[in-house]
């Protein structure tokens, strides 16, 4: 898939500091950075026009199989629980006609187009669906392998221990290209937190995959559910390899067993995704900041039969973000874009990401005057490089 | 300012139901509506294109004298309280050259374009200002007032009974073209709960004009405030006449004793209004619809030294509000849409406001398939109508 890299010069930009700068990017890579840089032999020049340089977006959290996104609209009908919207997606993805392949590479391009050059992906794997979903995903990364850096994560929607055959699925999932083992509140969907994690944590370590772990699970039973899974952690010396999405409990436990619970959280490096939803409790962003933790964020669903809502823009992720934790500062806005871009490649443990000399060429130009102007305002994005290359122009993607 | 209206034809268009339509337009007002609507006389034929006929949105809260939309970055340094953020401003906005009058049309402009006609706004009047902001805010309603319905709530941003000469310049604000009389938070910013409602009635009786009161006071506070808010609404008889924006504590009380607050409020024909913000508790939204009380939407600020976030779309209003109420289902987003159009109209006493004949022509044609469409995609404003006027195309304001 790998196409040649030609080299690119991209001048009269603006760093986040507000520096003028220029940037050079051969195979790939960020070349050099600064007010004096040279156009490499044979470069394309692209002319920001003043406009703000920043890093290329992460999600760290999406279900890019499942999404309507340009799809006729979906007419929400579905019942309260957590249960009821399983259930009927699970139904709806039987009977609509769904495609997860050209769904899947419809989000990414639009994605690609709003300046996502990282993204994590949940997959469904279920015992009615088996591997197709995963196997539409695997081809938009082959077919976006160029562009867009995706890691895909097997993700058991339905419940693992209550569908007999899942464990099975997920192991396969995992041979066939799935490159982290997902999971799914252990106790109060899987029904038996400690038969389920270890059933997780086993079937991880068999296949030396790391673990994103959805715990939508409240309060005190999701903070018991936590400390289980932290005790495998330090058994099995996971520290980096696991990600908890969601953790509302966090943002829902008295303030001393919290901070313990995240002292904790902290010294074994687990990770914590957020999508700031607004109308749950969420783990408290900058003290977790404060004691270490990596907390990052993501859209989670994209338009789908869950929730209608989210679209594939990142810095309106970003602005969602700021909202949900109050960061008001100029300061604290770039807390919210950091959430996207630094904290999300280190929470998904994405290689060589970065606005430096050596670092993949990751790149976005957008008309603003500060990342915080950028976050709030959401411009259309001038110019997206992925990888070295031109991808999107003004908000249009342009090709793989 | 009142130029002549000319008639109108909108053809080709879908109504929120479904059925295909037509609406025909004269004298400013809505003459006929249906799928056999003919052209009147001399009509102007607009093709609406098989496009959504919204009715035009109502911005029930916003501060267009102190937005910096348009301006150069600000940068957000100020601390975290919020008796920081009133000193910050009132200095920064004697200091920084800021225009009420120059910032209101810009904004309000902006609000128009994307479908806005109606709009309350609160004006700072203060000991520093004086009437300064009022004047500017005046200014823009005469620019505008062929296409925005403009209420204007004098609002005592940095405290009344604090700042002695306050009470006397919100009752110049009144007779001089403030629609409604606005109060703050007044146990925690007043400090002096029964004496500083006592001004607030006292002087709204004597104008006989409606209270729209910002009440910040969270918790306990806040419902003993509100409390004593209601004693005065039920003595002096003013059901209908009251308007208790933000009230945070409604969502932070026990459920018996907000329930017995939540009747009470009903029975005086007390309106609320939330902008839904995602890191504060807010009222009830569904809970207190089904108990019959008004409660509608706003945006709050819009780009201002409080906080960078808000933009004068009430499409993307309505979409906070579903996500901060966790409203999912087609039906449940309509609910989101009704707090920024007829909840709002009738929460502020909008008059002949809807999409019924003989109701004020104020239109917004949008390409989506439904309400809950509209509310998630926020699409370009293909064309807006207010007071019988075509006032924007394609998201662009085209004039008053």
């Amino acid at each position: 898939m790998t196409a040649p890299h030609s080299p690119l010069l991209i001048s009269n930009v603006r760093l986040p500091d507000g520096r003028a700068s220029a940037v050079s990017i051969a195979d790939g890579r960020i070349a050099a950075l600064g007010s004096d840089v040279a156009a490499p032999a044979g470069a394309t020049v692209e002319d920001g026009g003043g406009a703000l340089l920043l890093p290329g977006f992460v999600e760290g959290h999406t279900h890019i199989d499942k999404s309507n996104w340009g799809r006729p609209w979906y007419r929400n009908e579905v019942g309260p629980l957590l249960t009821d919207r399983i259930n009927n997606e699970r139904e709806w993805r039987k009977t609509s006609g769904h495609d997860a392949g050209a769904q899947s590479l419809a989000v990414s391009r639009a994605f690609i187009a709003a300046g996502t050059t990282r993204m994590r992906t949940h997959v469904d794997v279920d015992t009615d669906a088996g591997l197709r979903y995963l196997d539409g995903v695997l081809a938009t990364r082959r077919t976006l392998a160029d562009v867009l850096d995706m890691q895909i994560v097997a993700f058991p929607q339905s419940g693992m221990l209550i569908r007999p055959g899942t464990v099975e699925l997920l192991s396969r999932a995992l041979d066939a290209g799935a490159d982290v083992l997902g999971a799914l509140d252990p106790a109060l969907i899987d029904g038996d937190p400690v038969a389920s994690l270890n059933a997780t944590f086993e079937l991880a370590e068999r296949h030396r995959k790391p673990i994103d772990i959805h715990l939508h699970e409240p309060g005190d039973v999701g903070a018991f559910t936590f400390r289980l899974l932290l005790d495998r952690v330090e058994a099995l010396s996971m520290q980096g390899q696991v990600v908890v999405s969601h953790a509302f409990c966090l943002g829902a436990l008295p303030e001393r067993e919290r901070d313990a619970l995240l002292d904790r959280i902290a010294r074994l490096d687990v990770r914590l995704l957020t999508s700031a939803p607004p109308s749950r409790p969420v783990p408290p962003l900058t003290v977790c900041r404060d004691k270490g933790i990596t907390i990052f964020g993501g859209n989670d669903g994209i338009r789908d039969t869950w929730a209608p809502y989210g679209v594939p823009d990142m810095l309106e992720r970003a602005m969602l973000i700021g909202m949900r934790f109050d960061l008001r500062r100029d300061d604290a806005v770039a807390i919210a874009f950091d959430c996207v871009s630094d904290a999300g490649a280190r929470g998904c443990g994405f290689a060589d990401y970065g606005m430096h000399v050596g670092a993949r060429a990751d790149l976005v130009l957008v008309d603003a005057e500060s990342i915080a102007h950028a976050v709030v305002a959401r411009p259309v994005r001038k110019l997206v490089v992925s990888n070295g290359r031109v991808v999107a122009r003004n908000g249009a993607f342009i090709g793989a």
